[in-house]
């Protein structure tokens, strides 16, 4: 049976968003436009105008799509849950090119308005499970404290050194935070 | 007397790579081009093009100008003075748009070779004095995780949340660096 023509919707949005993440990662934001995205998709231009008449609306989906990262699954243990779902974000960075996406929505919300709630967004959705580990810290400005360090560590090394932190670099932080929690 | 040929020179280069950095900032990277820059810093074209015949050099002189940021004047507390580094370097942030010129390397040192060793001395003159200060931590894996996850609450913030974190977020974020210190 030919799939219903909802089926074949899905695979051409599926398929479009796809390559538009891959034309992001490797060529960037400038590049993502419908023709190109079309070519990198084995799709007719014309279907991709069809489905995202604006360009931004084609990035604000592909990063919708791009943000479901692997994490790390909890074991209950604060010090081993926390190391390894900054492990997780380590590995997103380099395996899903997630420093290529941050980097271009760090650069892009700042000029592209449009780009500031996906961006939000996307940050949110990355956050979410080291914030979730870390609800049991009671004061709210420590806890913010604690996120931001331990996302920024990551951030800053691999978006400002251009080089993952090694796994030492990554446990000694959790044990110094957890060690410095009041 | 009018100045020296040398001065004029310096004037010169000092006036174009100003403009280059205002532009940057405002306009982004693709704007930094030698018309676009001589007609900001009010040059001819080909004056630009004869002091940088390639853009990426422009770009280079001008983060290397651009790197020179007020920071915090040390007091010899340890605590006060990693404050106010951090308070530092969130008010660069903004003032002097260090946000912009941090997204635009993490972007572009990705995809532009030349740009890696300027996004290096640039993020190192950023760190210098937050290293200083921390040399006194013995253990050089301390001291990373310390330096990247100071450094990267900030830019967390800044670039990845759209807003700089507040005086309470800063404080408390070297207190549990400090109090987790082994």
């Amino acid at each position: 049976m030919p799939p219903t023509p909802d089926a074949r919707v899905l695979r051409t949005r599926h398929d479009v968003l796809r390559a538009a993440i891959d034309v992001l990662v490797e060529e960037g934001w400038d590049a993502v436009t419908q023709p190109r995205v079309a070519r990198a998709a084995g799709y007719a231009k014309a279907t991709v105008y069809a489905h995202w008449p604006d360009r931004i609306d084609l990035l604000r989906d592909a990063f919708a799509r791009y943000g479901d990262m692997p994490h790390h699954e909890a074991t209950g243990d604060l010090r081993t849950d926390l190391v390894g779902e900054l492990v997780s974000f380590r590995s997103a960075m380099q395996e899903h090119r997630l420093d290529r996406a941050l980097a271009v929505l760090a650069d892009r919300a700042a000029s592209v308005p449009e780009m500031v709630p996906v961006r939000d967004a996307f940050v949110a959705e990355g956050e979410g499970p080291l914030r979730a580990l870390l609800a049991v810290v009671p004061d709210p400005v420590v806890r913010e404290a604690a996120v931001l360090a331990l996302c920024g560590l990551v951030v800053q090394a691999v978006l400002l050194h251009g080089r993952p932190p090694g796994d030492d670099v990554l446990a000694t932080a959790v044990d110094v935070v957890l060690r410095g929690l009041p």
